[in-house]
């Protein structure tokens, strides 16, 4: 046992492929592995195959092609945001599901994005010599100037036509630019209940055995016509068979696996339990709140339960960290890079300083983590009206400045999505914007203290919650039409307005950049610099058979479709649907919409539901495809086991496991709950 | 200072005593150190008159005879139950404050009873004697068997005048029968408004500078007249002085300094998260609900403020815990501890399994820690009724038994009170019975899964939220009359009640007691005897010169008026009346009452108001007298700085602080601000 988790955390080295650990970039798949251990043949057609009927949605998930018309297969939680800006007291598609009966019913997601990784360009030498020889704040803005330079030049080189992001691999070992293919016009084609889609809530996330069809389909548009997209899955009608190997291509958003153990014990410190702490507190907030009205517990509903799911994912995290035997094998590991780059002179001259640059940054990160956290990544502000303030006051400044001078987040290549974010119209409701901005604004005073100079000057003498009221009854930035002409206007205007939501942007911004400023000088600087060095020695050392943690970038994963062992018992990794139905009380979380009670006697008790399947992924992952070795689609990723979670540090192939929706339910569903014949004529579908 | 770090926690050495660490018995009090480094002569007889002037508040707290007719000195946030009890939606005592100006006016309390503290029995050897030879868990039922026993004896010794109750002490190195006067018809006499008792409010709380007049005045009764307190304490018209020395006696509720580092790294793992995140949501769904009616808003304010400041210890004592340089220390000494037991055959062969015994007993408790915390300890039932059944459901039963054989909670020198709390009439508000009792339910839920035999069971087919309602709505518990007829009638009428509310609690009894009964086997057994074990070998090793953790009994501490450093800087240990005024904004929890903006220009602006001093109390010791070396009472303790949480586990000389009220701004406001001259006249005023 303790030889098996050994091995499985051991990340850099060749060996640790032994299990099914990795979220690997397409151009660095262990394709021999799989063919020893799976056989499996991976090859390079394979993965562009993989890579192009691979979507990114912009809001943070993952999807893929299911036709040629630009049918987009993801999660029903990742469309949470989409179908409540559709929806009313009138009409709620959250509640009632939806089914677009023709393209012509399809309906537009404001601000939803689409995109499709097709070429990968490696920056790394460029970006070396940039900032070679310079002190580490130096090398940390040239840096961020020489990517978005390369941004430019992509985009500028693709006519405008794609888009070009950076890209850091390896905590900075590698720099990448990666073009996309964006669509920019996203319309919800199908969406089941939210009963049956997230069927046990939040008792049952990350658990299983499970029950859910956490399914939905949307269509990427171009011109006004469904986009042409080639590069799709064909389906395989029974799902995936015990044992199989198995592949989930997608965006995995985040893992901390190559950190340092100073680095890890400062998550486990202060970050984690900071957010846990404000976010149990928003979470009971808004379940008495949505007592107050249908239309209030319509808003919240699905942010509750996104609330939730991020409360169990960190509760589980500071688990994980408090894990002192694994986080003894983190320090042994680390001890020995150390010890190896200590052995060589000519490493240590390059490396030896990176644990004390990284450390250093930690110490400066600790003094300031609060009122950075608050005042410049805008905890204190929980407000969609304060992120539109920001962003209008920002945006006008940055985007007078050269390219290159810019914050990142404002750069040309950042521009067209941050103007689809804040010119799209979408329904604000003033009590919950109060809500959360009273509540935020009472925690800034609460961890910054009544006495910061920052508490001062935002409260003066009001109260969090008049505060917030004052603000949110008299701002005008709920109207698209108005930010438009904020945003449309120059800086002069902009310090006309009389909205009090962008006054208070405007008047934090100077203390909010310089606290941005002494950030990315005394922690993002030394830190960079000591990742990279520490990155540099990993792959001097141990080779360069490895993959970065994750990213939100593309990555492809390999594994099996396996139960594991829970307290001595062997859980099998199919549910069927007849202990849904057993399992349904009415009540919710666990209570089945009424078409499936109808269809009950319909639907066929043996049909595989949910499964278990060893691949490593993470949060982002969600409405990935799972595919069989020949490339067909056997399920959607939607969620881990409730020892996934610990993946965010290690991977422990004894009972990490990913959990899908098989495509069996899927096609079922489509045909005898839904009637969707349209949809299912749309598929290619294989035995 | 790695040295006085050092020094400070090695609880166990005598010269621990450099510090001002430790919260001594009466017994055992370090008069010689404290004639060393404070010239003060604290002999038998003073500890005699502080012991018969300190009451114990049995809610919690701490108080002090301030004349010869029973007045009891404590603070407002000891009397917050007793204030919401009284209060109606037409006279808010919290909001308004309190003065009886006559005697007559006095209001009872209900449920409050204050002891005294008379004599102390050490009854070691007896306990020692009946649990030699015996298996974990026999000596676990007999040491219980026998302090009943003990208790009884005591009582009968008494004619039933006194209360007796077991005490232990050094986690299981000596067991005492303490003997009490108790009160228990106790009555309102003054109360400051609430605005003025918790100025600042949560952001304040543990915070230093503070301007709070925390303080109210109670009085005991016997037989409907004013008791008779002969031993009171005289106050000083002006307080402390800076750097005098200074002594607090008191009830400090619980410490956890003589763990072992595996007991610590459970609070740290298991305990402190759960109820961080049960707590910190509770704390949300009462923010909300709190406006839904004034008379919400009036029942859990202080509610609310009791569960912030259980918050603000808690993620402070996990800031501790994730100290891993205090946490090195502590695991030395505990090393160098089991060294020098393993070095002497017959300490290792009486004492070398302690550490594996405890460490036993942590594994059990881990494996049953959400079940037994759910189900036996209650937190699945957060509701006034449902404790008002399972008092009576478990009090029929158990006073039908051997007084010895009773579970401890109700054996007869325990029924008395249990009588008081269960009969007295108190109002319940069944809304907030059904926020908590539902939150509590689905927090069940959620720990311990919907898979779960209890869960299955409590839950059914119901939601959390629709069985609540339907409970508490149902119960007639709230009826005072009701609850005196189960509590006089049998078993049979019992189980013959349609209150759905009492058919819960005898539903769910057996599965209770089932886990009681292993958790006393398995977890409290092996734990008290390795406990024991550890603490034999610290007196045989390092003496007797220490003192136990705090266990809500009488302690005695010393230190001194003194300030710390601060980030560089050094703070004063007063605060006066001016800046008061100065920090008022007008919004809570920064309002001032109208008395005291009235009275702004009558009184001294340089007044002392609150200061901090060098004693080592904890929660428990609130509304303790602070007196000088003289016996006069120069201020009420009512907090501590943020530093002094992590004395719960260790004391720092450096950093940790109690705070407490200058008598000089109590004296000046019941004259100035409330023309209190009856009481000022009861008091005995010197200069």
């Amino acid at each position: 046992m303790r030889r098996s988790i050994y091995v499985a955390v051991i990340l850099s080295l060749p060996f640790a492929a032994r299990s099914d650990e990795g979220m690997w970039t397409v151009d660095n798949f262990p394709s021999d592995q799989v063919a020893d251990k799976y056989n499996v043949n991976v090859d390079e057609e394979w993965l562009r195959s993989a890579q192009l009927s691979t979507a990114r949605l912009e809001n943070g998930c993952t999807g893929s092609f299911s036709s040629a018309d630009g049918l987009v297969l993801t999660n029903n939680h990742c469309v949470w945001g989409c179908i409540r800006n559709l929806s009313s007291d009138e009409r709620n598609l959250s509640d009632e599901g939806f089914v677009a009966s023709s393209r012509e019913e399809e309906l537009q997601c404001p601000g939803q994005q689409i995109s499709v990784l097709l070429e990968l360009d490696n920056v790394t030498d460029d970006i070396v010599s940039v900032t070679r020889g310079l002190a580490d704040a130096d090398a940390n803005e040239a840096r961020k100037a020489r990517l978005t330079d390369l941004e430019s030049a992509c985009e500028d080189a693709a006519d405008g036509k794609l888009r070009c992001e950076a890209v850091t691999l390896y905590n900075g070992g590698q720099y990448f630019i990666y073009t996309y293919e964006r669509y920019d016009d996203v319309r919800l084609v199908f969406a089941p209940e939210l009963d049956i889609a997230a069927f046990g809530g939040d008792p049952d996330n990350f658990n299983f055995p499970r029950w859910c069809l956490d399914m939905s389909f949307l269509r990427v548009y171009e011109d006004g016509k469904p986009a042409s997209t080639p590069n799709y899955l064909r389906w395989r009608e029974g799902g995936p068979r015990d044992a199989e190997p198995v592949f989930i291509a997608g965006h995995p958003g985040a893992t901390n696996r190559l950190l340092t153990t100073s680095q890890l014990r400062m998550l486990r410190d202060d970050v984690i339990p900071l957010w846990l702490l404000r976010y149990s507190e928003l979470r009971g907030r808004m379940l008495a709140w949505q007592n107050s009205s249908p239309e209030a517990a319509r808003i919240v509903q699905q942010r509750i339960l996104g609330i939730e799911n991020g409360i169990k994912v960190r509760r589980n995290q500071l688990k994980a960290l408090h894990d002192d035997d694994m986080m003894a094998i983190k320090a042994d590991e680390e001890t020995r890079l150390r010890d190896a780059v200590a052995a060589d002179p000519r490493l240590q001259e390059a490396y030896g300083d990176a644990w004390e640059l990284i450390d250093g940054a930690i110490e400066a990160h600790r003094n300031m983590y609060e009122e950075h956290l608050f005042i410049e990544n805008t905890a204190a502000f929980n407000s969609d009206l304060f992120n539109y303030a920001r962003t209008i006051v920002r945006g006008i400044v940055e985007r007078g400045r050269p390219n290159n001078e810019r914050l990142r987040a404002y750069t040309d290549a950042a521009l067209p999505q941050i103007e689809q974010g804040l010119l799209s119209a979408r329904p604000v409701n003033k009590d919950y914007e109060k809500l959360t901005l009273g509540f935020s604004l009472e925690k800034m005073r609460e961890w910054l203290g009544p006495d910061s100079r920052y508490v001062r000057q935002i409260l003066g003498k009001e109260s969090p919650e008049s505060l917030a009221a004052r603000l949110v009854d008299n701002s005008h930035l709920d109207d698209a039409g108005y930010r438009e002409t904020l945003w449309k206007g120059d800086e002069k205007a902009l310090r006309e307005s009389s909205d009090p939501m962008i006054q208070l942007a405007l008047a934090i911004d100077p203390d909010a950049r310089a606290l941005r400023k002494s950030y990315e000088n005394t922690v993002e600087a030394p830190r960079s610099r000591g990742e990279e060095k520490i990155a540099d020695a990993r792959f001097q050392i141990y080779g360069t058979d490895t993959y970065p943690d994750a990213t939100f970038t593309l990555r492809v994963t390999y594994g099996a479709v396996e139960g594991w062992e829970e307290r001595g018992e062997m859980l099998t990794p199919f549910t069927h649907t007849d202990r849904l139905f057993e399992r349904a009380t009415g009540q919710r979380p666990f209570s089945l919409p009424a078409s499936w009670s109808r269809a009950r006697e319909d639907l066929n008790p043996d049909t595989p539901f949910n499964f278990s399947l060893t691949t490593d992924i993470t949060g982002g992952n969600s409405g990935s495809p799972i595919v069989a070795g020949d490339g067909t689609l056997v399920g959607l990723a939607f969620d881990g086991n409730i020892h996934s979670i610990a993946g965010g540090y290690w991977f422990k192939q004894s009972n990490n496991r990913a959990v899908g929706v098989s495509t069996s339910i899927i096609l079922e569903a489509l045909d005898v709950v839904y009637g969707a014949d349209h949809l299912l004529d749309e598929l290619t579908v294989v035995h």
